[in-house]
């Protein structure tokens, strides 16, 4: 049972985002931007760095959708999402991807473990300043978004097709699009 | 120095916000709307949390910032900022308060570590289920913003005097008037 009254039938980050629409909205714009902007990394890549993340952080509701939302851009391949979180480092992800995964676990555990050394690594890849900076800024903003979600104890389904089925539909519209739907002009009664 | 090529000049998280104004934006509307918007939670109350969290994750620039508005929402009572980061049982505070740093420091930890119980204290203590939410969340976003901020290497000064002058204009102006003077609209060679 969630530790305040959320509105119901709204699973994860929802519930609380329809309790808090004020919240809601740079919470959407920021994940947003992240995730759905235009980016040299792909929307896949993008995902899977948010569900690892969110898998460290043993988060149920933000691994599952997530790991859906990737899945969806990566041509359906659940099996390479689960390979991601039990051994990116044998996954068939790029050089420069695992680079950035290696970042941002560290991240997730402190931000000061990432060493200058681990930087250069990416770099050595392929990997652009910009692309640094999200990896960081990915991991981060999961370290927030998973604490959110679990410090609520909001309600996290454990039906994977209900994952997979709005992952679709997130990785088509993006977040804010979607987010309309349960984000009504009217607070919610709190 | 920095992990990535940031604009000189832009201590902390203000550098990584100039080098990449589409992230900023939100990250900024969501201090403002958590520190700074309306709330039956005075911004010292919350400038006390966000600097608290900061303390724990042992970021230096942000807990010198927010320490530092906190002051400024204070009073200018620096050693209540130092009490409430060194034993905040003990400092000058509500008992409501001290409910709400027991739920911000376990969600800093992680957002599983919140026990019903220290919800319903916090309740019985006073605390609204807005003023929980809230907590949580921005314990949370506190989580990022360290993230984000050590895990680029930003440059972090160890000025106090500049944090106090910096602090009583955020205290004044809000986050989002402040970042105007910082981020152009032209974005920053990267």
């Amino acid at each position: 049972m969630p530790h305040i009254a959320l509105p119901e039938g709204l699973p994860g980050i929802r519930g609380a985002m329809a309790f808090r629409p004020e919240t809601a909205k740079p919470l959407n714009d920021l994940v947003e931007v992240l995730l759905a902007g235009p980016n040299s990394l792909t929307a896949g890549e993008r995902e899977l760095i948010a569900t690892y993340v969110s898998y460290l952080n043993d988060c149920h509701f933000c691994q599952s959708i997530h790991g859906a939302i990737a899945a969806a851009h990566l041509n359906g391949d659940e099996e390479l999402v689960r390979r991601v979180k039990a051994d990116f480092q044998h996954a068939a992800i790029s050089e420069k991807l695992k680079a950035l995964l290696v970042i941002a676990a560290k991240v997730q555990r402190g931000g000061k473990n990432v060493a200058a050394a681990d930087v250069e690594h990416a770099r050595d890849l392929g990997a652009t300043d910009l692309e640094i900076h999200d990896t960081v800024l990915i991991a981060a903003a999961f370290c927030m978004y998973n604490r959110y979600v679990d410090g609520l104890a909001t309600t996290q389904p454990h039906d994977e097709a209900q994952y997979r089925e709005r992952g679709k539909i997130v990785a088509r519209d993006g977040y804010v699009a979607v987010s309309k739907t349960y984000l009504s002009a009217e607070p919610v009664a709190r």
